[in-house]
């Protein structure tokens, strides 16, 4: 089924807005869940509509959060979420860091006692729309286990730099530190079809390919797969982003970070307070004119295009061409939804009494 | 051969002084490749002295380099090397960034202009003896392809971040953004074995085992080794340090970055100037108080350190310690040295008059 992206966008508004958000709070945290739907991240958008709710009902998501900074300089602060929706308290903290980049050229900021933030390429963007590099990262829920480990150590925890182009549109590199993300896992548990190896282990940390080993002990890999073709860098990777996110922060992180799904409990006493986030945006300008650079990375474009190529029919693809193309065909032509998403809505639609989607 | 650190040091030194640098920046440089041989990163030690030489004959290296801040903000700056030595131009830069960090809370530093910088690590662990989270990523000569491209587009672009922790060594990740380090297809090619699958491809872009097919035309492969197994992220993440590296800073960045060997003439072109760095420093007392901080990453630490292991003779590593145990060792008991490094140490001697190692 194909809806409109406003159809959809007015719709989980309305569903914000009746668990109690705030008029502007509910069009940013919608406009932050269609932007993945947008850009064909499914697993990030509004398939996670009810998932939001039910952390809700749990009062694990405050739908009235006083999002305030804790502690500042002139270009860091810490941001206390409040137990608020990532969606709204990480474009928060953005805002902060590019106030700061404005003034003194970069700003950075940690957050603590947030909860799931969406897609992190949307955090970074903002601060693209100011001729600046745009930084996001954010812990998650544990999953991933260190190499060497069978244990769920990590979430998949991303890492997303944004760089302003010229006649081009944006470079995002927006990368789950997993082998695979868990979306894709979730996909072949739905079809019933196998993963390639490198992307999970069981529970005894044995290389399996069964999708469903995830459900029962298993955990995801570190990008790299195994510690041979350096799976040691994924979970390295993996780290950075949960000290920045959470050690830095005052946000949990680790396997104490709160999941994410209503029906698992949080940790008893985890040493820090939910979900964390890191964000930060760089002047370009800062370091040069910045027509220079977005002249320089657009020459960096082109010849990366024109990189010589393994496949007659498979160009290289720079980091966010994807996104972008599927952002261009489903604002013009709708998002596809499957028939469990809608109903799941309709269902969400139903209780809170909002228009359903047909 | 076992030969002590400060002897080397002095050795190193002493080759830099009689190459023209002063004493200052001949004691810095070597203090910068000693610092790999201790820590066990063989191929970024002394073991490249002679690389830099003949660089210097082919007047790429400029041994009394004007290094000199071009654009400035705040928090942000820009450095030209002036050609100089990567190992002195880098600090020069961290400094900067640690000045303005003092001042603002953080502090940035694009570098144009400079060489090889030998171990991230070095720079990144100035910033952490301050208190501060440590940055440094630098551009190299391109070795690797891109997903879907048998074409060398981007050097092995290592990222480094380092983390003071409080009664245990830093956190500090500092790794190559390709599945495989260069140093590691050199040590299979002198043994003559073959490297893993995932690592490289020949020149048609075959998955290919024998080391040397790099010498004819082949090429590394990204992190994640293949589109499948996230060859994509390690693309992305060695396209975020070129570009903050090279097209920053105004250096040379993709397939025009500088080689560092001198039997490879530069590009005719290129966008920029010689190879480019980017480090950065932030106070972690500019989000939590620093003590917090240090608290935190301990309980981290011992947290990962105990995770659940799949063989019960191999617990998690985390980032940095081999490093720190290699340096423990190589302090007390000597750095070792391949027969082939000590002759091409003593030839550089006996061409300049310093005393040779025995």
């Amino acid at each position: 089924m194909l809806i409109s992206s406003s159809t959809l966008l007015t719709f989980a508004q309305n569903i914000f807005l009746a668990i109690g958000c705030s008029q502007e709070h509910a069009k940013l945290a919608a406009d932050v869940l269609l932007k993945a739907d947008l850009r064909g991240i499914d697993s990030h958008g509004v398939a996670r509509l009810s998932g939001y709710v039910r952390l809700w009902e749990k009062q694990r998501i405050n739908a009235t959060p006083n999002i305030r900074i804790v502690h500042e300089t002139a270009t860091t602060a810490t941001v206390d979420g409040d137990a608020g929706l990532g969606l709204i308290v990480a474009p928060f903290a953005m805002r902060i860091a590019i106030e700061k980049a404005e003034k003194y050229g970069s700003g950075w900021v940690a957050v603590r006692n947030s909860n799931h933030f969406g897609i992190a390429g949307y955090h970074a963007l903002m601060a693209v729309e100011k001729d600046m590099i745009g930084y996001a990262l954010t812990n998650a829920s544990p999953l991933v286990a260190p190499t060497f480990s069978n244990e769920r150590m990590l979430g998949t925890n991303p890492i997303c730099y944004a760089f302003p182009a010229g006649k081009y549109p944006p470079v995002i590199v927006d990368m789950a530190t997993s082998a695979a993300a868990n979306g894709k896992l979730e996909i072949a548990q739905r079809k019933g079809i196998d993963v390639p190896e490198g992307w999970i282990q069981d529970k005894q940390g044995n290389a399996v390919v069964d999708p469903h080993s995830l459900k029962s002990g298993g955990s995801l890999l570190p990008l790299g797969s195994d510690r041979e073709h350096g799976s040691h860098k994924g979970f390295g990777l993996g780290s950075i982003v949960d000290i920045l996110s959470g050690v830095l922060s005052g946000a949990a992180y680790g396997p104490w970070v709160p999941p994410f799904v209503a029906f698992l409990e949080p940790s008893a006493n985890p040493p820090g307070q939910g979900i964390g986030h890191f964000v930060g945006a760089m002047r370009v300008d800062g370091f040069r004119p910045a027509q220079d650079f977005k002249d320089n990375l657009d020459n960096w474009i082109e010849r990366f295009k024109s990189a010589e190529q393994i496949n007659p029919d498979q160009k290289v693809i720079i980091p966010g061409e994807p996104e972008l193309e599927a952002e261009i065909d489903r604002a013009q032509n709708g998002i596809p939804l499957v028939d469990a998403v809608v109903k799941d809505l309709n269902e969400l639609a139903g209780r809170f009494g909002v228009e359903k989607l047909r």
